[in-house]
């Protein structure tokens, strides 16, 4: 069902846009979906193949499941114009167009097909729906979806289904406006199956290519009880509203245009979207498709995609090398995505009133995931763009007085454990990212680590101050990850206020942040959870924890997994575990006895900390060589699991590239071996005063481990490079053995 | 708890508006409510009081219920904004209001409260909420319901609950605009259980004369089931958005505007409404009340009914005789109502497309019910209104294909049998209303009487044709009542062709208008049912039908109930029974038997049918009166039944002034007894040469007979007159005995 298409528009092979393979991440749980997406889109046209009847294994309904298409399934039931991609929670995933034949058929059971033929590249998705032989293409611009349907003759029908949905939501409005023209809203939310008083809609504006020979509404009211049904002949049953021009509203609606077509026939549908409201939709699909053809909208979005990859040019390694650095590098530029209106209106958190950004107000802030390394690579590759998510993060902080931690469409979702914004305000500052209000940031920042009461974004901030450490009475999940990821924020605000020169925030703030020492047990060179009282909680078995298993001291993970996420702290870490030698025994352990997550984030820099340990930076280099082997591959389960916005992606371009930020807020970067034998990295002369940094190595099979680096040509023997440097210097050579 | 409020404004206690006790229909499933409204008012404001616990008696969800509001309720749960009048059906009853003190409660059966003080009088109602001593005051508009709430110090709610309704729809969109304003659209439909593909929105703005202190909406979802729900700790409970300002959609929705008064304080608020668009009830509600006090509102809307009651002065006669007939007269001028807004605009049948009127459009046409007195009271007292009414059936022709039969904001509802608009087109036409296309609607009429297939007026058409009458076979509801409606309908476009002077037509339908006699049974004396090979209907008992039983023969009545109903053959019907004597006697046991119903429409000009039977005119005069005496009263139960949108209302009111319009499509009246010394009917100058007509009689308790009639000063020995008689002349002068 894999295919790759070489555009024949972008043809030259070096061109990155075709080495992107949108399936990977489609299965395993990766959370991806091949649909077509312009960079950061608001819009993107999924294949929607995850409704079906309720005992199908990756049913979306009978399981915790949270993307619109899955690999392994086989019963396409339309194309969602709004997703998330890499994300473990169901939401969106709504506003279905559906292409069928013959008789009209409202029930997505009933329409469904199995299909073939499927194509995905960046921008574009397409596939032959077998029951029909319709053929589907859809592209999309940033806020609107466009499709085209290649009819036979006779009746065809275009359907959008608002009931059928990803989301946990319900409820719907539709109105046909004429025979070209659909409008409607949709209520998406309750992210993650939580803050469903947060719940808001989606607003369409649909236009057809080819006027409706005929077309209506369905409605199908869920089953009432009670004596009135008796006299209810219709009581859950579809109607057909035909030719009907005014608002239907209900939880299970669509619409559907018919034609009579003579002969075979081709029908676009352009849908432009919005979160603010119907009339900002129409505006966005005007502005950005009105008079231009498929084929045109497009060229146009491959061609941003294109220009946006070469952003890093490979050269060497496999086919499948590139393939899979290039698609995890189009999975970095899906989320955040843009928020506003082409008129820049978007909605504020919460009360979404609109309000009015001069730049792009970016969101899907999935913070506990990407502050690890997304943004920094952003900072690094796409440093307009990272200073547009950080002016976005603080209009929330504005609108809502918090930073966001995980926002999704102008919803604080409190999802995950932290107060992770801080990081990536300071660590994108550090990084000489600098074109925001960083006094509006500091306040922000400081706010989440000093408010006591009434405080979302830490909860159980008391403990942590005065006792140092969050404990089992504290919160029932994750004391001690949380403990740790309060230390990492209050280090990055003590790295931010020596940057400012806020001395004393500098020294309160820097013995904040290596508080979970008081949770290190010598016992077992690990950290555990402490109770109340101040004594270990018991009985205590470091192993507990993985896969998701629940466990109070540590949120998805166990002591394994966690004890070593304090990058900024490594040294003493290792002085408590009793030298270098006993560190690296035990970060051994963790590998060998399978504790290694791939697909969480807190050990995802686990591999880069051998760095950390004079002598063992071999260590590093085999173990992100064979991880990168054996997690990431040019499959659809080609990524660890949930791409977790990008998270994922961006552990495998730093990777392969042969650096990693392994301490957030400490602007620097470990060295590992690269990928391929030249990286250029084009530089934003508005943020680096080079154009391009370009890494080069003899890598190849058999050579893996570092035996010398050259910067600028002179010989570098560290394995840590601060950013600045990095970005100052003009090339990397490295040679392997 | 009824209480009848003598306006300071409108003091002189002779001005009809101070006749009117809207409580009459309240109880005895009159239906009628007694909220505030203009007259044809598309908005009326009534208190909600049939939502309850489901085991109360009569409790909207556990009982067929067509009304608001009922008198013996006790517990009050807002104000709607939309209701229908004298109805059989639950439909509308949405848009309802609420004012609250204390913590906010979003239940209605939290919320809702006893009441004592009610005061209704046209265009006003006022009551007392008990458990939050909250005075409300409620007036109207065409189109904008206005509420004073009179609010004691401290926290006080002012809840709109789309949720909670008459309707059997649901479904509802709300969105808070600003702290001043709210707008949002309604579902509703299913009149009468049927037609769910034509249920559709209302929509509303609604404006607050004082700012919000804090305000939200509420949503509470359905409880859901299957595999999520163990997920969904929020399943099926409330949700609060609090300073939300997007559209909410669901089935249970509702605005909160929460106030902190630190005195006594009155708010008023405006609810706009409209059937085509929020922006329209926007427009309505702000050309209607924009700048005007509730006092304003109210003054103006009560100096229109009194122009419009004072059409007929009536002196003499008690204090409730003068109360029933004026409240009477205000029953006829609810509805048909006003569907469109204020800018023209209304939504055509069905599509829902949006038109425009240069007069008013004009909705709810329960025609069954109307033709058979209340169009030619229209013509008679209010012939612009009547000629408007027309043209808004050639509307609605134009726009469906077929003319209206039970027509409820521009969807057909198809209730009840026969093919009733012709009827009053005719009847309007030969009482000299004119003003509007004859021949579109000649062609109109023709078209249901003739067309054979797919012919949604005459259900059974073939069999009418060629046997002269539906079989048993033909229709499970009504076979002898259905062919005795078309019969009537056929009459009524024969006098129509005579008057165009299309002979053949006149034949061809005169022909068809007596069809009815192939029924007639001699063995009883009565009307039969036949089957479908033209055998009687076995085994036959007459009584069988009364009371709304079930019977195969006759709708909503049986055999006695409808024998009678061919006024326009009487004499023929005279004759089959075997004579004057026959016939008589015949008729005296249908009131002897108490098989005559004064609650329902096929028998209801019994009682004048003695006047076609010379010599027993007495007897016409005694049963009139002593119906009246029986069943019109100025209590909550003093309507026989539905009011049936003014039919009831119509019959008493011709009644009382001693002519009735016994045999539709006749341009007659049958004379009775008046029941007041001196009526004075104002005629429209723009139709009537006259500018009035007076009859006066000698009425008191003891005379109710007959001596002798007096027309211009001469006498008059008829017992029937013609409708341009009647116009023609200046004064009726009974003498009675």
């Amino acid at each position: 069902m894999l295919l790759m298409l070489f555009n024949y528009l972008i043809s030259f092979s070096q061109n990155p846009v075709n080495y992107v393979n949108p399936f990977i991440g489609t299965s395993n749980f990766g959370a991806t979906n091949p649909g077509a997406i312009a960079p950061r889109g608001m819009v993107s046209v999924s294949p929607f193949n995850v409704a079906g009847a309720p005992n199908l294994p990756l049913e979306k309904d009978s399981r915790w499941l949270s993307n619109p298409y899955i690999n392994e399934n086989t019963f396409l039931t339309g194309f969602s114009h709004v997703n998330l991609s890499g994300v473990g929670c169901p939401d969106l995933g709504v506003i279905l167009t559906m292409p069928t034949t013959g008789a009209l058929k409202t029930n997505h059971l009933e329409y469904g097909t199995t299909y073939t033929n499927e194509v995905s590249k960046p921008g574009y998705y397409s596939v032959n729906l077998s029951k029909y032989n319709v053929k589907t293409e859809v592209t999309a611009s940033t806020r609107t979806g466009v499709s085209r349907y290649s009819f036979p003759k006779g009746q065809s029908n275009i359907l959008i289904n608002l009931g059928l949905g990803l989301t946990n939501e319900e409820g719907a409005v539709i109105k046909i406006v004429s025979d070209t023209e659909i409008e409607g809203m949709r209520n998406v939310g309750s992210f993650c199956y939580y803050k469903p008083e947060e719940a808001y809609p989606v607003y369409f504006v649909a236009k057809f290519s080819h006027p409706a020979d005929d077309f209506g509404v369905w409605n199908t009211p869920k089953k009432t009880k009670g004596i009135e049904s008796q006299w209810m002949g219709y009581n859950g049953k579809t109607r057909l509203y035909k030719q009907y021009k005014k608002e239907v509203i209900g939880d299970s609606i669509g619409s559907y245009f018919t034609y009579h077509f003579k002969e075979p026939t081709t029908v676009e549908v352009k849908i432009g979207v919005s979160y603010v409201s119907i009339e900002n939709a129409r505006e966005n699909l005007e502005k950005e498709t009105q008079g231009l053809t498929f084929d045109a909208i497009y060229n146009k979005t491959a061609a941003t995609w294109n220009d946006l990859l070469s952003k890093i040019e490979v050269e060497g390694g496999t086919e499948d090398d590139k393939t899979i650095f290039y698609t995890a590098l189009y999975h970095t530029l899906i989320h955040p995505n843009t928020l506003n209106d082409i008129n820049g209106e978007y909605p504020t958190m919460a009360k979404r009133e609109t309000a009015k950004t001069k730049g792009t107000r970016f969101t899907v802030f999935s913070f506990w995931d990407t502050y690890r390394n997304l943004h920094a690579l952003m900072s690094l590759v796409y440093p307009k763009q990272q200073s547009d998510m950080v002016k976005s993060m603080l209009n929330i902080y504005d609108e809502s007085g918090w930073l966001p931690k995980w926002e999704l469409n102008a919803t604080e979702t409190t999802t995950m454990v932290g107060d992770p914004a801080g990081i990536i305000l300071a660590d994108t500052y550090l990084r000489g990212i600098q074109d925001f209000d960083i006094e509006k940031a500091y306040e922000a920042m400081r706010k989440s680590a000093l408010q006591l009461e009434n405080n979302p974004l830490r909860p159980g901030i008391k403990d942590y101050i005065e006792k140092g450490y969050l404990t089992t009475t504290t919160t029932k999940s994750g004391s001690v990850s949380t403990t740790q990821e309060y230390n990492i924020t209050d280090f990055a605000i003590a790295q931010l206020a020596k940057k400012l020169n806020k001395k004393q925030d500098y020294e309160l703030f820097s013995k904040r942040s290596i508080t979970y020492r008081n949770l290190f047990d010598k016992k077992f060179n690990l950290l555990r959870p402490k109770n109340h009282d101040g004594s270990w909680f018991s009985p205590f078995n470091p192993n507990t924890g993985a896969n998701f298993e629940k466990n109070l001291g540590f949120i998805e993970g166990n002591s394994w997994q966690y004890t070593f996420m304090v990058s900024h702290d490594i040294k003493m870490l290792m002085k408590l575990m009793g030298g270098k030698k006993q560190f690296v025994k035990q970060l051994d352990l963790v590998f060998n006895n399978k504790q290694f997550d791939m697909a969480n984030e807190p050990d995802i820099n686990y591999p880069f900390l051998y760095n950390y340990a004079k002598g063992y930076e071999w260590k590093t280099q085999d173990r992100v060589s064979s991880l990168i082997k054996e997690y990431f591959t040019n499959k659809p389960a080609g990524l660890p699991g949930n791409d977790d916005t990008g998270t994922m992606s961006a552990w495998l371009i730093y990777s392969m590239m042969g650096i990693y930020p392994s301490s957030p807020a400490e602007p620097n970067y470990t060295i590992t071996s690269p990928h391929f034998n030249k990286i250029t990295i084009h530089l934003n002369p508005n943020y680096y005063k080079n154009d391009k940094l370009i890494i080069t190595s003899n890598t190849s099979k058999d050579k893996n481990h570092i035996k010398n680096i050259r910067i600028d040509g002179k010989p570098y023997k560290d394995y840590f490079i601060s950013h600045k440097e990095l970005v100052n210097s003009r090339s990397i050579e490295f040679t392997l053995e």
